[in-house]
């Protein structure tokens, strides 16, 4: 297989986007990452698009089509992958092998989501078609009972007194709303920069031991970035970053995971298939961008990626390991939490961040050194896993 | 790239299935496909899976993961894909790029869509979300008017009249109901295998010109075919079914389209694609498998695939080269007017018929000497187009 490499990446502003369209929230990105490409618009032979539930919050199916005609790309092959918030991050992966296969030289990728536009009913109906709609729905599950339920499983199975395992959370919100504050393309910039544990503990219940600030928002936003095999992009641009690894893991009702839920074994193989293709292991991973849909859930991440054994990452995120001055600095970006989640774009926004920190043009919380970094995006109640290593060495 | 090969294909039986899942639907579908393919459940490496609307119909997205565990292939990846009508054919499509480029040995392909039991209201509104939701669902267009549209643009574009062209279109409506009337696993099986041209006109008014007898009906179902690698299929059947061409391309909306429409200009770059890869004319295809989601969809999609000049294949319709007997017998099936739509099983549902006659072993209307087929699936108003190429020969 040839090496794959991105070239732009783009994002918008995310936060509310109440007379914008899914499609323009693509085009937007997708300009910004095109303009920095420096290819022609004919290079770019498909589009890769991700997009949750374009049904239920702006009556658009079928989207990925519209994507390319608005942009100027009439005709070509023009794909919608739908993993809930994993979309993009699918797309991605497929448009990456796509490339390595040699299907294509150059393909477009991204995602768009409005879900804050759409309102907080249909936007909780729509997210929670993200679980099982068999057994879960209708038992009333929806995502704050989910990642309720993986805390106090955590806390239980790890011998972690609640108490603490709520600190270590209200870590996680303080670290991610601090990094996101400085984002001035995320949804909360300028706010909750210095929250305190109380804060987060105190904030409005939303199913114990979750709090309104342990949650990531409803958000409306675009992403996109554009792969091509590495001959091309080392011949249009100075500073290609290379895709070295991907991974993509599935897993059922939570009802079958059981205990192991906590455990995210989707993940742990997902993770695991990355590390093998890219020929690396956690510690070569100098930041992570991760699916901090609820604090809980960065924790969780943090140990089936590989980087803490598991019942670890908690205490690693009181003691500062995941903060930026930390050894393994996570989503610098602000997370899900920080920055904002909308969902079919959260997968490429976090490579839009990675490929900016690795070519150290970060919109904010610059790294230092930094020289391959991890994604890891997931969909449902750990029904879809993505994994992507990215670097500034081809290897 | 390699050569790839279809072994076993399954299909739930077309129809009203109220107390029947999407994953209970696709997994008939696929244990027909797997128990044929004599292959072990640890052969297939990943799912690649079609459904449309889900979330509306069922509260259900993010479903491919669910469908690999419940067929017991826990942790692969399993992505979803949606294409409107075509999306188990862009599945298919790119499922069989991934094993020619080597990513996988063996896939599982499949969908499924539950629209009948859905009920007209939910299974309407989301149909309508293949159109483009900006400005054509919120001016009142769903697929009945986009069709009608079609019929009467055709007429005007090509100077036919009316008349004539509802003629021939009542024609599709009673080839198409007499060869679903001979299908045990259609939604029509026994039934309107007799109609006569005056049955379709009088049928109810939909949207002038477009009766009743005119439209494909709301169906639930599932579809699946294993694909594996050509050696993979050899080692393993003594029949594989080679993928020779695939072809996928988009469109926007129908205002950008304009009179372009009954041109299907997006359907005519998808099947140049898939011939000039399988260095075939259309004059190679023994017989079709296309997308009469409406009987004037199926003349304008016989001359976009090359079959017959712009303007021409109502009269060949009218002279009968489209019937069994005929030069060029198309959807021998029923097509989805005579078998139904599961909207997202359709596209593998057409496979899995052109696999079976290309195997002399069709459900029904087996036709004689027929070696290569074609598929044709049609997602929205031309948004999402894909064709495939099969045959018995390796080329």
């Amino acid at each position: 297989m040839r090496k794959v490499a991105v070239l732009g990446v783009g994002m918008s502003k995310f936060g509310k986007h109440p007379n914008r369209s899914l499609v323009d929230l693509f085009a937007e990105a997708f300009f910004e990452a095109f303009e920095s490409s420096n290819i022609e618009l004919k290079d770019i032979e498909a589009i890769y698009y991700g997009n949750f539930v374009g049904e239920m919050t702006d009556g658009s199916a079928n989207l990925a089509g519209f994507m390319a005609d608005e942009v100027g790309l009439k005709g070509i092959p023009a794909i919608r992958f739908e993993g809930a918030c994993a979309s993009s991050s699918v797309a991605f992966r497929e448009a990456v092998k796509a490339v390595a296969a040699g299907h294509y030289d150059c393909v477009a990728v991204g995602g768009s989501e409005r879900l804050l536009s759409a309102g907080t009913a249909i936007g909780t109906r729509a997210l929670a078609t993200a679980v099982d709609g068999v057994y879960e729905i209708t038992a009333g599950l929806t995502f704050p009972g989910v990642f309720a339920l993986a805390a106090r499983l955590y806390s239980k199975v790890y011998e972690v007194p609640l108490e603490k395992l709520k600190e270590a959370m209200a870590y996680v919100s303080i670290k991610n709303h601090k990094n996101g504050a400085a984002n001035p393309k995320g949804q909360f910039y300028g706010k909750y920069g210095n929250l305190k544990v109380e804060d987060v503990l105190n904030s409005r219940m939303i199913c114990s031991p979750i709090t309104l600030l342990d949650c990531c928002p409803m958000t409306d936003g675009g992403a996109a970035a554009i792969v091509a095999s590495a001959d091309l992009a080392e011949k249009v641009i100075d500073d290609p970053i290379y895709v070295l690894g991907t991974g993509q893991a599935s897993a059922g009702s939570l009802f079958r995971q059981g205990k192991e839920m906590v455990k995210a074994l989707s993940r742990k193989r997902s993770a695991e298939m990355a590390f093998k293709e890219a020929k690396l292991t956690p510690k070569d991973v100098d930041f992570v961008e991760l699916h901090d849909c609820f604090t809980i859930a960065e924790i969780i991440a943090l140990e089936a990626m590989g980087f803490f054994e598991y019942g670890e990452a908690w205490k690693a995120t009181l003691d500062g390991a995941t903060s930026l001055d930390g050894e393994l600095p996570v989503n610098p970006d602000g997370g899900l939490i920080g920055k904002g989640h909308p969902v079919g774009a959260t997968g490429v926004s976090q490579v839009y961040t990675v490929v900016k920190q690795l070519r150290g043009k970060a919109d904010c919380n610059q790294l230092k050194n930094v020289e391959t970094a991890m994604t890891d995006t997931l969909g449902g109640d750990f029904t879809t896993l993505v994994n992507i290593i990215l670097s500034i060495h081809k290897r």
